[in-house]
């Protein structure tokens, strides 16, 4: 289906998407774009890529579907190194788990919205980073979301959604700015409030003994926070509003519930736990997984 | 070594307690105690318990150790219970998971604090309550924390320790009031913190959609969200100074989190998350475990 695939960050995302479609029987040659040379010769090693260069332009040349998987920051320049390169009927789609701040990029860097340009965003992922941590099964069973513009082509659109699917995704339709809300109460909060805890903790007086003493759900809790820094920088300062919102009605909530424990209101504690029980309970019946 | 041991809450945590002294052949006669009946039959069935009874006082009679594995709000109603039927060389243990609450309501039913109370709390658990949920290898490798006080017979805090180490716990020893402090920070607010998120998450407009695409993390996340709320209730109540500061402080901490990200400090996100993920890589290496 797809003659020539640039993927351009062969990590856990980029590689993983090229590793399945590759199953799934879907691609015929992938071209690996990336700054980290060792980690392109592993790809290639690996046959998750057939060649590779450490230039964007180079990578999109004669390509039918281009795949941007790095980190958000670097997604201005990417688009800007290969918007010459680009063959017109190309796709462009794209992982990045901000989706405001890569459709902005596009318009600054395009001077528009192409049509062929699909924004999306697959909800997956470990805390692990690199080619090495691909798989092609990352996304099996897992959500994507596309974020489709009023410009953007819809046959492009069906397209990318079927790749997706062909991963084993299931694929959902939304838009740009109710996605990155979404996604904040949903991902971003959570992250950073296991990078809060870790480093609250790290930072105490007491932290040998802390750390000594941290089971209880705490290696669980905080498995996210083992995530990129730079992926999760990046994620904070493109949601900025979004994250920053959350981030305050969070604390809130907490500063809400050290009175309700100072004022000593066991009822209240017990209702907020049950209805949080029951909620996650009945997350976990309707098949919620990680 | 212990010809009757009496369990006074026969779930997850008394019920681990009595298989694995019962696999390490530590143990002649188990009695167990509770207030469910249901719950008292199945572990007659499942062979935990050789007898029981709803009445605590005809459960420790005779009885060489006695373990309390209540919830914290019911540990004082128990103490009164029992303290006219215990042995006078009974040991009595408990398994709370706040340390000076329990002190102070062995202190209260006593009228002081006696040779043979050891104050103890097993780090280990899951989400799961019941005799069900329990089984003789909960305690392998966890860290157990005794508190044993100015009065506490060490011929008893011995023998308790080495029955803590034959369930293949490793037994550390900790002033009540330092206890409290460090499992507020390692345990109380992660908890807490699990079932504001869920709580709060389930409270928004959106929360069919936020539940729909809650993945990356959040279902590790929260599943001690899934934990008792009554166990909860009592443990925010029980060590509630603690608590309640931890609380504040990290609140505090997510708003400067806050404040960070809308200046667009991506130095310094960086810096807090670098920070974070090597305070746990550090964790996993130490063989910290959940």
């Amino acid at each position: 289906m797809i003659a020539r695939l640039a993927i351009i960050g062969v990590g856990l995302i980029g590689g993983s998407f090229a590793r399945a479609l590759r199953a799934a029987g879907a691609v015929g040659e992938v071209i690996g774009c990336g700054r980290s040379v060792a980690n392109l010769e592993r790809a290639l090693d690996l046959g998750v890529v057939d060649r590779f260069t450490t230039d964007p332009a180079e990578a999109v040349a004669g390509a039918d579907l281009v795949f941007l998987a790095v980190p958000l920051g670097s997604t201005r320049g990417i688009l800007e190194a290969v918007r010459g390169a680009l063959d017109e009927r190309a796709i462009v789609t794209d992982g990045g788990s901000v989706k405001g701040s890569v459709v902005a990029d596009v318009r600054a860097a395009f001077g528009r919205m192409p049509p062929n340009f699909v924004p999306g965003h697959p909800i997956a992922g470990t805390e692990h980073s690199g080619v090495e941590a691909s798989f092609p099964e990352l996304y099996r069973h897992r959500r994507v979301i596309l974020t489709p513009l009023a410009e953007t082509d819809p046959q492009a659109l069906a397209l990318v959604q079927r790749l997706w699917e062909m991963c084993g995704a299931e694929v959902s339709l939304m838009e740009v700015d109710h996605h990155d809300e979404i996604l904040a109460a949903t991902s971003h909060l959570p992250h950073l409030l296991a990078f809060g805890l870790v480093d609250a903790l790290a930072r105490m007086r007491e932290n040998d003994e802390i750390f000594r003493y941290a089971a209880g759900g705490f290696r669980d809790f905080t498995r996210i926070a083992s995530s990129s820094p730079v992926m999760w920088r990046d994620i904070c300062l493109a949601n900025a509003p979004a994250v920053g919102a959350m981030l305050q009605r969070f604390a809130s909530e907490l500063n809400e519930l050290a009175d309700t424990i100072h004022d000593g209101d066991g009822e209240r504690l017990w209702e907020i736990f049950s209805r949080a029980k029951a909620a996650r309970d009945r997350f976990l019946a309707d098949g919620g997984r990680d």
